[in-house]
């Protein structure tokens, strides 16, 4: 009745209070339709519905709203001239499901990764400040985020004018929050009674004869000392910025008229802390937000083989028969399937947050200290701890294995998501050995083949595949044959992607070509090299950058030799990769039948 | 006196109070004797003579210290077995500068890079529960560390027992501390009447009649309230460990009670936060700490060129030019030079602490709302913000300039400080571009050419050099010759060193010998390679992991060609590089004429 008249957010404002929470039940009626068709993020747009609904409502079309990970976004894009568009949410030219400039310029910033709104607002602010600009910037961060350090780094260094964090707590990652941070935020979610506390205690105390206002007086004395030694009671003013809250964060008509409130007070920084309800309005979501923080799209096929199931399986049984087996994750037991170990050997599980510089430095402490720690992590996540696995782990030669799931093309999520870098910046690292196994069955002897490796070891797969090979011998540093066909063309294939279309391509060509499994892709195997030195042609496959990629190892151990295969890489060339599904994603990088054989003949 | 006979912790053991304290008085000459003459840290040991004499008093052999970035940890050193080898630190098979567990097991964690130490303790602490071993986890952490985010994911999950943080204020980082935490310190430090305060505040309310004592009971339960509501009053107590401070860390007397005491209370994680002096007992480093944070050996010779000074000098004229010009570092104006513009131009300079992260996406925030920034930051350093550089900048190809320091081999400071990845992780990464000049005027010229390039783009050079070669023009993309022979071999050189080597081989070969300064690493000149594709060889020199850099994306593109030159390519190959010289590190891995040469003829 309301939304489909809306179509910037100087519609919403048009409307009164009661019309705003009609507004918020028919969008949140739209994604529901909308996300649980597409697929997409759902619980945690569900909650923000009101608040969004306020922001928009109270801040100016010059104002910036920064959506910290930006999969709650949703809300934001139908406001903002993009509700038909929603339904191409995450498909292949459609939008983006995060915030995304290039799609529109009320993404004020690229979203995708944890944590990092308070400093790019920061960066906005201050850049509008020296240029004179008057506009207020507003960063919207869930409690899960503040387990991330960056946000600290953020806070250290707040100091704008103009500029509002609101907290979202709705007490979840995409799991339930952990740590000691969440803890504090628990007790400031139990504070709202504390100013009608202190309104009693105050009325209580001038009510004793003599000295009663006196010590009111005194106590308030006490309480400022206290305030000037600490800064003041709560969390976030040590770190400078102003603690407003807590307040219901699904309550339309309380967001607006705090929010008009607050964008008044705006001569500081302020923190306003809203509770929301993660899947708020539908009860499936509302019971188990995590089932419902990523929803698949209705009509996908489900692969057969999850890299993700076999790892937390695998890792349950092999810590069954050695004790010193742990598993560490960074706030996604779910999505890396850790979960399962978690539940088998919850004390030996350790999930820190979304946190994974200190998920990789704790699990160098665990290693160095005698145990066996496997870190379960998505590939882009593990981009994060760069430095840590560089100078806590490797330097050291620390026995710390990375279990790294969404590795190459990850489909829906798109570009800041994929998995696509990996091998170029664990493969210049020293002490570092990479595999990636061509299947599930490839991952478990990867597993069991970790336990006696005393070094690092990153160990790279996508969630799913369909396919499963031959089991063949696992070795150190040694490549197989998928496929010895005695010709001149050799495919080394990096990945169950790869090597399921490397098969393909040589079963169905007119040329005899060799598919060889490169599930080390550090080292490589020089002795399979060798080989092959004297073939035409090699190809090499991997779901990579190309840039730092086992292609380019390749060509560079080749090229101490005279005589030598010419050699073509199929890999990602120098470009982000935006959301559509896998398959689409691998044809348009070359990774098709049509596109290797046209490379062959 | 005491200092000749202590050859492990147990001999610090055999001492009275009195006798420490001598023993610190020697310490502190011996450090000043050696550290004077052969360069390195110096304010910073001096700081921490006290506080090391008394932990390892204290503390037990079996219990392990970490010291978070490991500068401080001379003292460490000299009490635990390597005091005479301490005059060959930082040089060629000596001491490394920091902790290093390949050079004794009393370093019992890698460090260098700060704020990891609470992760590694809290691992150590972990495993050791987990194995039944008993021992105490001391971490040292500076309160400049605690700038750095890494620190917060950590202190969000302490939470084992028999681990404490030494807290060292010293209120400095290598500069001038930064930022709303340091203000809390600041608050902390003050609060040290605070306990005085409480106990005369209880005696005069009981004082009062009738209800004074009613009231003091009261006060303690509104108290109560506040710490249930808030954790505590203290910045750390939210972060679930207990704070027990200040105290001074340079009186080795109380250091010793205090510690004594805490160790029989370590049934919880505590944090102790001691004050220090940088400097300590030697009046120039007390004065002026930053200019002795970092001594340079007594007969270095200095280098004529200072790419750091032209960085600051250069930015802070065009910045009187361009007003959208702004410079931003983590904890480094003086290393990187950008003290200068800091100094010309303070509105525009922002140093955000040892916070990498923060730096790299503020930066990106500037760059959104229409700013030009410029990052300042060494190579090593930069590595902390990998994942923001690729997902805050360069996905929505901001303009963010990235001025990179001490890239390539850095000397003494050894394997956790070389800039020996960047190439790799930034040559991998779409929409950046990557300049590395050959000498100060080029810095400059490249720095004008970031004004107007409106995407990212590194800029990276070493500390220093001893070259300075004929100007040339400046393009985008475009190599220049420096030796034009007309010969069949050519040489792309990347950076001062390698162009200097380069022309030392040409000039002294048999062999007519081309040198091309490979000036932009990426993108490569195609069309110079091109025009040299008939050459008989080429050698690709780079201070940088061979895996991912320029070689290697050379022998990628050439791989198209069926005619091409034998490529070799001189790099690092695979390994770390350990402290000695920087001339050291160029011969050990290659970079020399002898073996240019043999590489040649």
């Amino acid at each position: 009745m309301y939304l489909e008249n809306i179509t910037c957010p100087q519609d919403v404002k048009k409307l009164d209070i009661k019309q705003l929470k009609v507004l918020c039940d028919e969008i949140r009626q739209y994604l529901l339709d909308v996300v649980l068709d597409n697929g997409g993020h759902l619980a945690s747009n569900l909650g923000v519905v009101e608040l969004t609904v306020a922001l928009h409502y109270v801040f100016d079309d010059a104002d910036k709203i920064l959506w910290d990970v930006g999969h709650q976004s949703y809300v934001h894009k139908i406001l903002t001239g993009r509700k038909d568009q929603l339904k191409t949410l995450r498909q292949k030219d459609g939008l983006s499901g995060f915030c995304c400039p290039s799609e529109s310029e009320k993404d004020a910033f690229v979203s995708g990764h944890a944590s990092n709104s308070v400093s790019a607002a920061l960066g906005i602010c201050q850049a509008r400040d020296m240029q004179n600009q008057k506009f207020d910037v507003v960063s919207v961060i869930g409690d899960g985020a503040l387990t991330g350090g960056m946000v600290y780094e953020a806070l250290n260094n707040v100091n704008k004018k103009n500029m509002l964090v609101v907290l979202n707590d709705n007490n979840m990652s995409i799991s339930k929050n952990v740590g000691n941070v969440s803890m504090t935020l628990s007790k400031l979610r139990l504070a709202s009674g504390y100013n009608k506390f202190k309104y009693g205690m105050t009325k209580f105390l001038s009510a004793i004869p003599l000295v009663g206002k006196f010590i009111v007086k005194f106590f308030g004395a006490v309480k400022n000392f206290f305030k000037s030694l600490f800064g003041s009671n709560t969390f976030f003013s040590n770190f400078g910025i102003k603690y407003i809250g807590p307040f219901d964060g699904n309550n339309v008509k309380k967001m607006v008229k705090i929010l008009k409130s607050i964008k008044k007070q705006l001569n500081r920084p302020i923190l306003l802390h809203v509770v929301t309800k993660k899947g708020k309005g539908y009860a499936p979501a509302e019971q188990n937000p995590q089932d419902f923080h990523g929803v698949s799209p209705k009509n996908q096929d489900k692969k057969q083989y999850s890299f993700s199931s076999a790892l937390g399986e695998e890792l349950s049984l092999l810590a069954q028969q050695n004790d010193k087996i742990c598993a560490v994750c960074a706030a996604m037991p779910s999505g890396t399937g850790i979960e399962s170990f978690a539940k088998n050997h919850p004390d030996k599980f350790f999930d820190v947050g979304i946190a994974e510089q200190h998920a990789v430095t704790f699990s160098a402490g665990l290693a160095k200290n005698g145990m066996k720690p496997f870190v379960a992590v998505y590939s882009t996540f593990l981009q994060r701890a760069y430095d840590q696995i560089l100078h806590d782990v490797c330097i050291d030669k620390l026995p710390v294995t990375f279990c790294i799931d969404r590795a190459g093309f990850v489909g829906q999520d798109g570009e800041t998501h994929q998995g696509l870098f990996d091998l170029s910046y664990l493969g210049s690292m020293p002490n570092m050995t990479i595999i990636a196994p061509k299947d599930v069955n490839e991952l478990k002897q990867a597993l069991k083949f970790a336990i006696d490796f005393d070094a690092p070891l990153a160990i790279r797969y996508p969630k799913d595949c369909d396919v499963c090979f031959e089991q063949s011998q696992f070795e150190y540093a040694k490549w197989q044959y998928l496929l010895d066909n005695g010709g001149e063309i050799s495919i080394f294939a990096v990945g169950p992607n790869c090597n399921k279309i490397a098969m393909q391509v040589a079963q169905n060509s007119q040329q005899k070509i060799n598919v060889i499994n490169a599930s080390f892709v550090k080292p490589t195997d020089k002795k399979m090299l060798l080989s092959r030195i004297n073939d035409k042609k090699w190809i090499v496959m991997e779901e990579n950058q190309s840039s730092g990629g086992l292609g380019q190892n390749i060509l560079s151990f080749v090229s101490q030799f005279k005589t030598k295969p010419q050699i073509k890489i199929v890999a990602v060339d120098d470009k982000f990769v935006r959301h559509s599904s896998i398959q689409e994603q691998l044809s348009e990088n070359g990774f098709d039948m049509q596109q290797l054989k046209n490379m062959i003949e």
